[in-house]
């Protein structure tokens, strides 16, 4: 049997899927929690209120290929799940993961993915504290699928979602969009072009915690993910029951991804981003400014803008003041525009 | 476009997704936490002690047919991550569902999964509080996949793992091993054999609550899956670094999983079991009487037997005395006996 590659024996519960958890898993991701190694892991969460209100979110990751400028499954798989606890202004403490791997991966490269996860999860603050391997014949996967459910808890003092969102509130953006589904589309075949292009894929947990420090009435945060922002309006519009205004101008694009989205037809705003957050700050007192300000001093956010309000008129629908002075609805995407983005 | 099955569209974050989530997921799993729809649900666990301790288990689910004799892969979905989550002595209380569809899925198929996954929840007591779908193309995938990710509390009196296991411990067994390998097997092309043997997929927090008020000081608690009831005890010999010995014929196989071992060369040992536990209890003070009594009046205990002993002897080593006098070494199954059995 050859050593370097992923066989079904690695997912049969025995030794070898032992020694693969030990020697793959373990290590680069070792902390106290997993090395509990029982069926559950026990975590106490050390914060007010008493009894925490938990943010709990789980996500899949698909993405083809499997590393891109700017990122890769593993670090992806960490940056989207922890964004997504973050979007609850939850403070993410601890992940899972659960891998699904292809009969014949190399191990070589399942290890540069735990890598990347073990270093994205460092650098968010985040522990990895339960994990899981299946192992699928060849044909019945792509080399790797994981699944991270993130765990956090959301400070007594926060209070924010889609059913927080009043009209007049300011929408902020952290910065230029499309970067993560404009450059992994540029390495797949049949696409594949030239571009300096990265993802945008970042854990926005440092970000957030900026943000409401400076702005605590902040009413709602949405990363703008598959379908992009306009995904990301539409949905607050509907859950939210109010109308959304945009200045299309004001929405930053980076001339590589305003290019690519030319040529192929594609609206920057329904195009994949995965770090990049939408915060609905109310106006009143300065604080949609204060959040802006703390916004920019942030790494993550020096670009930030204001891209547009919560209003009372046209209820669900989310419309783009275009540059030429005219009006446009912004509609949810329908469907495939990139598959596997993420 | 066909609408009856999955098509790359339903992955790619737009209006045809949120539809398949409405529809297929939203209205059966149905409850106060899903419909925040927010992009991570925040629960709080009413539990002393303040803060509560939390277990978290991941798992993923390959299973193969996705319908088998006494469940599908969505009810095994929810009873393999409510028995991680109650093997550490926790109440399980939420559950995350993150699904990989194939292209072409039928979506009846799915409804039926997701109708199976919501009344295995119901019955055992938990919420899905969150999900995430994505589709991947035809070739790349086996239909479905499922992750679930479980989140319970620990009562503040329970102290249970792998560290508190003693020697003079007594292990018992809620019943007859093998029954999910074997039952699941039998579907298979190549193997297909008539039986009427069903899985014993269950989900085992009933048992535990009940296992726990009759013996307070069980020590430890594993559900013997993928590599049976010898993987589950070598890991917890080598965990605890103590010896364990079982009596072979203590160990309750039924007639048909005999049968069909024998046939095939298995020893049932190390056939899954998706219902199965067994309880390291301490023999002082009659708990491990207790104990069993308690699981015999319990419905997924009735056949409940005690099975073996911790020992300060041969530590690491699991042995078995056969039913002629003898003493064997029972190893942890090397690899692949049953792939995608869970």
């Amino acid at each position: 049997m050859e050593k370097e590659v992923i066989h079904m024996a690695h997912g049969a519960g025995g030794q070898l899927m032992y020694d693969l958890i030990r020697e793959v898993f373990a290590i680069p991701l070792d902390n106290l929690y997993l090395r509990q190694m029982a069926d559950s892991t026990v975590v106490q969460p050390d914060a007010q209120p008493h009894p925490p209100r938990l943010a709990i979110s789980t996500d899949s990751f698909t993405v083809r290929p499997l590393f891109f400028p700017g990122g890769d499954i593993g670090s992806l798989a960490v940056h989207g799940t922890v964004n997504d606890v973050a979007m609850s202004g939850a403070r993410p403490l601890w992940l899972t993961a659960g891998f699904i791997l292809e009969e014949g991966l190399e191990i070589a490269v399942l290890e540069r993915i735990v890598a990347s996860m073990a270093e994205a999860a460092r650098a968010a603050g985040v522990q990895v504290v339960a994990g899981d391997t299946k192992v699928v014949e060849r044909g019945y996967g792509d080399s790797v699928y994981i699944n991270t459910t993130g765990i956090g808890v959301v400070p007594a003092s926060v209070e924010v979602g889609p059913r927080c969102i009043r009209p007049g509130d300011a929408l902020l953006l952290n910065g230029p969009i499309g970067d993560h589904g404009i450059a992994v589309l540029s390495q797949r075949e049949g696409f594949a072009f030239e571009t300096t292009l990265c993802s945008d894929s970042a854990a926005l947990n440092g970000l957030v915690e900026a943000l409401l420090a400076a702005a605590p009435h902040t009413h709602c945060m949405r990363d703008a993910t598959r379908g992009g922002v306009a995904a990301a309006l539409n949905e607050l519009a509907l859950a939210a029951q109010c109308g959304i205004e945009i200045e299309e101008a004001a929405v930053p694009v980076r001339t590589a991804v305003a290019a690519a989205c030319e040529m192929l037809g594609f609206d920057p705003l329904t195009v994949a981003n995965e770090g990049k957050l939408i915060a609905f700050v109310p106006q009143e007192n300065g604080e949609a400014e204060a959040a802006l300000t703390a916004m920019q001093s942030h790494p993550l956010g020096r670009d930030a803008v204001h891209i547009g309000v919560v209003t009372e008129e046209h209820p669900r629908l989310v419309l783009a003041r275009t540059a030429i002075g005219g009006r446009r609805v912004v509609d949810m995407p329908v469907g495939e525009l990139l598959p596997r983005i993420c």
